[in-house]
């Protein structure tokens, strides 16, 4: 992040025609964006790429969601045929989607945006030990890494993070509590719809996740202890989207993070290498109360808030249209020298 | 609004490929504008055109802005010369800008996207008698109406408030005191930038004007008491954009609110015609502590929360690309039926 780039940007975002500070948090974007470029004005982050990645979890089998596992591919299917909400919403904002194959318990038929990464035919069950072995997270977060550096090598310029996987956000609840320290309680949510037996017995799995993998107590600290936390409790999507923000990083393109799983994912992410969270932005705030908690310990606003809990990057992309507003003023925008407006402060 | 269709709405909503009200707020909206068209699905709210209402303020004199009057006119000349964060804005969505002089105390040059629909050279100070006479106010109405009236004829089907005057959050203030009942100083803020001492002095001169208008107390209840007090208490811009909500409603059109400008004339809007508020989406929630006193009167809830405090129609605007991906999911996303996905609750 260029501290340059980003006085310039404040700096200019004064001489426009407009009560200084009154485009709130919209003018915090711009200037995140100016940082990352390097430039101010920054690019307007487009275009823009949503990848979707997808994998099942083994902590299925302890009865954390009501829907079928094959769900994760009938989804994959479905994306790739243009039918979920994610297809709808990035045709809305002009996005590319790419799914993401790192772990669905099944064999996919090749489809066109389908990426076959497979890693693996889901997790184990991370309530009876280690979700992933270490090389598979390693194998996964590279996978991530590689999807961004290639979606940004074919000239995106903005990037969102999509996820599918049923049971995925038990995965979540535990990478948070891990992560931030907060009782299993209170970063566990309802998912796509649990009912209330439901809902305590998740939180019961999340806890025991923790135990079995000896994640209680002590906050992960360094890249190592990072990823060894991420290959116990974590999702395969978890660990890629964790590398699909890194990747992002490195190629110093901002990436918009969905919901809870980018949140949890984010926060390995920061974990291994803390800089990188300053290339995310938080394109929206969850139902999911563990996707606060992760959102306020990486330090990040939301900037939709209403109480999507759907995933696959639909909550990313609305926000999309907001962070290229608050570029494109940077861009358009009269000074009040230039417009001949009289300025109250000068 | 119609009551077979919003029902048509919600079933739809529940047979797509997502958990059942994962889609939030969205759900909300989209079985909202079935309602309004009167169709499922309802059709896509573009084109979409934003009519910023300029006017002039006579309490002006009473120091209740640092600005100086004439910026109404040169941001009116900054618009036309596709200068200001509306401009920008309204490029970033696709959106066309009028601009509407209803009051402006200057004679403007005719400039292209100019409308001139002058009811007088701004209105009278507030704090000493009616801003308005009621004729005036009628007049401003009309206008208002007409250019709703006029924006659907020409095609659009979905209408974005804006305003443009110095010292109008002074209006604002006292059009919630009136039509909500609470106090001056709730709903008082510090608009486009005051200092303490101006703050403390705007609050006192928004209890004179009720007290000078003989509004305080009683609520005005029906259509001529709400007039007189939008009269006595209002500007001209507030006035017309009272009006366009109206026309937006006659012409069965949705109209995305702005900020505590629009969410004071759309309360002058309901007390003249309560039914004219299903027509309204409440683009964001803005930085004005009385904007969110007017949401919660009228049972809006904003789609944009980002401490925005500039009017002009940016958080309508913002928000408009949400409204659009609410109502896309309903022609684009698949069944779980046609996509042959698993549904928990089927």
């Amino acid at each position: 992040i260029d501290p340059g780039a980003m006085a310039q940007a404040r700096e200019h975002q004064d001489r426009l025609t407009k009560p200084r500070g009154s485009l709130g948090v919209l003018e915090d974007v711009a200037v995140r964006l100016a940082g990352i470029a390097g430039a101010c004005p920054p690019p307007l982050p487009t275009p823009v790429a949503l990848a979707v990645f997808a994998a099942d979890h083994g902590v299925h089998a302890q009865g954390v969601s009501p829907w079928p596992q094959e769900v994760t591919a009938q989804m994959v299917a479905n994306f790739t045929a243009g039918g979920a909400v994610a297809n709808a919403f990035a045709a809305q904002v002009g996005a590319s989607l790419t799914v993401v194959d790192v772990g669905v318990a099944s064999d996919l038929p090749p489809a066109p945006g389908l990426l076959s990464r497979k890693v693996a035919y889901g997790t184990a069950d991370l309530s009876e030990g280690p979700a992933m072995t270490g090389e598979q997270a390693a194998e996964a977060l590279a996978a991530g890494v590689r999807v961004a550096a290639d979606l940004v090598a074919s000239g995106n310029r903005c990037l969102v993070t999509g996820d599918m996987g049923i049971a995925n956000t038990t995965a979540s609840a535990a990478l948070i509590s891990v992560f931030t320290g907060r009782d299993a309680a209170a970063v566990t949510g309802r998912g796509t719809g649990v009912d209330d037996a439901m809902y305590h017995h998740k939180i019961d799995v999340v806890q025991r996740a923790l135990r079995v993998n000896g994640l209680e107590g002590a906050v992960p600290e360094g890249p190592e202890a990072a990823v060894r936390a991420l290959a116990a409790v974590g999702g395969l999507e978890h660990a890629a989207i964790a590398g699909f923000v890194l990747g992002a990083a490195a190629a110093r393109v901002p990436v918009i993070l969905d919901g809870v799983i980018a949140g949890s994912a984010a926060l390995a992410a920061a974990a291994i290498a803390p800089d990188a969270i300053g290339y995310c932005v938080a394109g929206h705030r969850s139902a999911e109360p563990g996707h606060a908690v992760a959102l306020a310990h990486l330090g990040l606003r939301p900037l939709v808030d209403l109480e999507l809990r759907l995933g696959e990057g639909t909550g990313g992309l609305l926000a999309h249209p907001i962070v290229t507003a608050a570029a494109r003023v940077m861009h358009d925008v009269a000074t009040f020298d230039s417009a001949g407006v009289a300025d109250k402060d000068a």
